[in-house]
């Protein structure tokens, strides 16, 4: 598996317990970054085709869906933390483990009806994503999928969003582990 | 100018009196994003080659950055926030406005003596830049160049940099406006 094998896991990060699944491992490599953005790319050309635009969840999402726009041919949008878009924007507030927290994005993002991939390196609980996806519906975008190159299925945040109707697309797992 | 006239200029942002230039109506346009991507992409490959890793600057550096290591084929290291990076990092603190500000780099994010291509997207006071060439350093890298979508040249940055013998590239500058 020459993704997983080139993720780091730190253990005890951000706290006691937590086993960090570390991508900076993966994409400082030439070839692991490569082989990411190549392996969505040949999903977006030829198995789910057919959205407008990508949008990024900040920041780690930002690498991996600048690559993408380039190579897709869309242009970028990014949804990002309270107070760091410069124009009119939605927010969305969402729960952390302990306290809350707000994304933001622009209200002229996007055309209304746009379809949109939602972009993100990792799935845990699915909170940030499923507060972007309420962000793109709110100025009137509709997701086609959410991309990920890690999923963390034990966590949840799969079944989490499939329930909500939302079609889920990871390259690795780490389960039980 | 495609790349400028696709710039929005927000005024009053992020405080009264400063004209902020947004360059998310830039990237969010498929044809604008690919164009900066083309134009960075064409000056690192004939024009100024020679280096070894992309180092982005958290958050809007990612997104060119992320680009820029698929179309050039070399490794993504994030520069980020204090306290977002998990593993063993480096510290550099930097002066802002009012305050300052610390920025952080993983110590294994690349070899000794690796050649550094510096990414973000508008340089200004030179603050930021300045203080990730530093971590690049610290952790034994050398940078090849600065690259830059705006150069803001009258706020001072451009000419700090260079005096420390930094090579700084942009794709567009506003002046005086």
């Amino acid at each position: 598996m020459p993704i997983k094998s080139r993720i780091r896991t730190v253990p005890d990060y951000p706290k006691k317990g937590i086993m960090f699944r570390d991508i900076t491992t993966l994409i400082q490599d030439p070839v692991g970054f490569r082989l990411v953005i190549d392996n969505f790319t040949q999903r977006y050309l030829e198995e789910k085709p057919g959205f407008d635009i990508i949008a990024g969840i900040e920041a780690r999402g930002f690498i991996m869906g600048g690559a993408l726009s380039y190579t897709l041919g869309k242009g970028f949008v990014p949804i990002r933390k309270k107070g760091k878009l410069p124009h009119d924007v939605v927010s969305q507030e969402y729960d952390l483990e302990y306290g809350t927290d707000i994304i933001e994005i622009h209200k002229d993002a996007f055309p209304e009806g746009a379809r949109v991939l939602l972009v993100d390196d990792l799935l845990a609980t699915g909170g940030t994503a499923m507060a972007a996806a309420a962000l793109i519906e709110k100025i009137g975008g509709v997701v086609t999928e959410m991309a990920f190159i890690v999923n963390l299925p034990d966590v949840g945040g799969e079944a989490r969003l499939k329930e909500k109707g939302y079609a889920i697309y990871s390259q690795t797992e780490f389960e039980g582990e």
